[in-house]
């Protein structure tokens, strides 16, 4: 499996860009990928999530305030541009901007639910996908530094938020049989940096706030993490006052997909070609025929 | 027309981030976005390009062979990552990374086609998207900071690339006319940077490089490209050392779709309710019975 990247980008499936973590996707990726979204997407519908895309870059300070330059330094990155020299157009040194790459698709659903005030009656559920961008460069393929992520994100009362995670984890283990990929589900942590992050990290294992769906892409031994189901207790809703309509707490759960995770795991366990993978799998898939 | 943006953003199709030229988008919006996409898409299946997708950020030394650096240091934006203390997480100096942010869709297809050597015997042609993104904040909604742009890229002999726009230039005006947005087609020029950047921009509008198509979005006197039609020459081509199969010097042209400046467009003139569109244009858009 060292060699899954190399198969990968000789078939046309991958394509190489001299930057680790960094890859371009042929057609036939994308397809599949595209396909996986839809079928995430489907949930939403039934539900009647709210559908709202974000760019692959967010405002600096709704980063900030959720703590994130803190917790990852080591993950975040700054956009910035250059001075120009009037005369000639070199270019000089760097200037800070006021944004910085989205790690993950649900940050900024949580400054645009502060902005609309407080919570309707029952909380609320969005449908988000974006692209996401963590720097860590890698030469595993299944930990791209640019990669795409589809959440489900709930917000409301205790009970609410871990009822819908219970019923996502009972949903996306279905989805990943369906699909017959082989998972187990792990408790996990984020990588939080430094020291103090390492007791948030025990702490967030120990009270099972982070729930991981395994699958073996590029190691039997180190399964990547596909999905993930998150409670985030009151940390983003606390950052940005957001409060149920009787004025009490409300609390936040996400589940992540990683788009190009899934799709490498299918290629991984499936092969190569979409057309000659299970049958039930191709029905899972292609059962809009084409 | 000066309240556009807070009309899109009062009826939830655009989403406010505190940022200049960033902006969430609503479910309608981006189903309208996703349907002209699918439309665009399918000349390309009827031509036989090849479909190839790349992340919004693009090895740094890619754009810098390309002289990006140079004709646009204004536009330019580059990532950086932050130094981290080890001891309590804080966050240190900025370190930069070896990407920058893809200015325009089509920049990753020319490394990928010199990696695979002289082009096959009648040229190629690609079919790719991306986010896009460009430093140049803006209170003007038709002018955004991070968008998606669609394009059509042909390499091979000055007769293949010449015919290819040409053909594009007469798709395109359909296209738009399909919509019913009333456009004008006029000569453009890239924003060259600096004084040597003026004297580039002059020759390239002289010799008719580049033409834009035209729609009045934000301002009737003022009306935004939301497609242009490049000729570059052999300004990518021998900055790749891409060439025919018989040695000979390949050129290349680019039709480029601003697709939220198409879909802004749509909004801008029909309304903000899809359901009330004339009925042509809901024929072309809604054609699939969704």
């Amino acid at each position: 499996m060292n060699n899954l990247r190399c198969d990968l980008v000789d078939a046309g499936l991958l394509i190489a860009t001299g930057v680790d973590g960094i890859v371009g996707r042929g057609a036939v990726f994308e397809d599949v990928l595209m396909r996986l979204n839809a079928i995430i997407a489907r949930w939403g519908t039934r539900h009647g999530a709210e559908v709202v895309h974000f760019p692959p870059v967010i405002n600096r300070t709704h980063l900030e305030r959720n703590g994130y330059l803190k917790s990852f330094p080591q993950l975040a990155t700054a956009l910035h541009g250059f001075t120009c020299d009037a005369h000639d157009g070199a270019v000089g040194e760097d200037l800070s901007t006021d944004l910085m790459m989205t790690p993950a698709a649900c940050y900024p659903v949580y400054p645009m639910v502060a902005a609309r005030g407080p919570l309707p009656i029952g909380g609320a559920l969005f449908n988000i996908q974006s692209w996401c961008f963590r720097r860590e460069p890698s030469q595993d393929t299944s930990r791209l530094q640019s990669f795409r992520m589809h959440e489900y994100v709930r917000l409301g009362t205790e009970g609410d938020v871990l009822a819908f995670r219970e019923a996502w984890i009972v949903e996306a283990g279905a989805l990943y049989e369906s699909l017959q990929l082989p998972f187990r589900l792990d408790d996990a942590n984020d990588a939080f940096f430094g020291r103090a992050g390492r007791l948030m990290a025990s702490s967030q294992r120990e009270r099972n706030l982070k729930i991981e769906l395994l699958i073996a892409i590029t190691s039997d031994t180190e399964p990547t993490a596909c999905c993930s189901f998150n409670y985030a207790e009151d940390h983003f809703t606390d950052a940005w006052q957001i409060a149920m309509p009787d004025g009490s707490k409300a609390l936040s759960c996400c589940v992540a997909f990683g788009m190009e995770r899934t799709t490498l795991a299918l290629f991984r366990h499936h092969g190569f070609d979409p057309a000659r993978w299970p049958a039930p799998v191709r029905d899972v898939l292609y059962s809009d025929g084409r």
